[in-house]
């Protein structure tokens, strides 16, 4: 399942055996086994098992990115964040970003590419987030939202936007992941 | 308890009640009771509540950066990360950024500043990711590892680290987002 190449020198755990503890609406607990085989080391972790998540980095010809206010229920305040959500069953993080897109701003695009994906949590979750960046975004339908949904579109400079990140103001930590792909691969600027 | 200053335009929810579901050592998930009074509009959500975290990103005089090495129980993959880990009770960010440097690398630094905090998930945790820069880093110390920590340290090229992230091969979120700050903070390169 790993990709990865960078030259890793320790030795892998091995997961013996897993359960579901706990369920909720948007994410499972598990119980995962796991040991180190070379040590006869043993340890139980508790890990939160949810779809992959995306958001996207959608910028209008002008040069502005469209984002959304809501409430977020975890730290209990009102925040300005990319559009994003969850992978819904059998579909694609491509897919998802264009109806999450469409769905949370009204604005579509034809000019979409990625910019890679990260692990949302790799110390306790097994699920990824994957960004896409969606340029000349147009506004071509109205906002589709779902039952607890309340969103405010507010589209800004792109440069005022990097400025709120810096400043601390946009601190949702997966939306702050994607201006560091932002940055890294389209450049600054 | 909310600084932010974006004119944000939508009506909070209030958080009518909420309590324990279900304890890990790392976690506990709350159901918290919450609702639009002028909608009234009532919902109930499953929320995480863990301690905050903290990263480093550690540089050395020769502009190298400190990493860590070790196997995520979330991904079951070996991954590249900064040093990090939770701020243990009555432990300022501050200090555990000192204290997790020290254990996962033997590294310290006198020259210690702040790239702030992100929110580690706002829409479903209650807790903060706080990032410290540390320039001028040397080795003091030997590792001092937990029961279940395996580290490997090495220290890399900043620049060479920076591609890493850019292409997906460093994917921690919480570690990319740091990024994003030294990036958007300290300028780039």
């Amino acid at each position: 399942m790993s990709t990865k190449k960078f030259p890793y020198n320790i030795e892998p755990w091995v997961t013996t055996d897993e359960h579901v503890e706990y369920t909720t609406n948007i994410f499972k607990v598990l119980k995962r086994d796991m040991r180190i085989e070379s040590e006869n080391h043993a340890a139980t972790f508790s890990i939160l098992d949810a779809p992959d998540w995306i958001n996207v980095i959608a910028l209008t010809p002008d040069n502005k990115i469209v984002l959304v206010e809501q409430y977020r229920y975890g730290t209990e305040v009102l925040t300005l964040e990319l559009p994003g959500g969850v992978c819904d069953p059998g579909e694609s993080p491509f897919e998802s970003s264009k109806r999450e897109l469409l769905e949370e701003t009204g604005y579509s695009s034809e000019e979409w590419s990625s910019l890679g994906k990260v692990s949302s949590n790799p110390a306790m979750q097994t699920n990824h987030t994957h960004t896409y960046l969606a340029k000349n975004c147009i506004k071509t339908a109205e906002q589709q939202l779902d039952g607890n949904e309340r969103i405010n579109v507010h589209v800004l400079p792109l440069a005022d936007f990097l400025d709120l990140v810096k400043t601390g103001e946009v601190d949702h930590s997966l939306v702050v992941a994607a201006i560091a792909k932002y940055l890294l691969i389209e450049g600054v600027g």
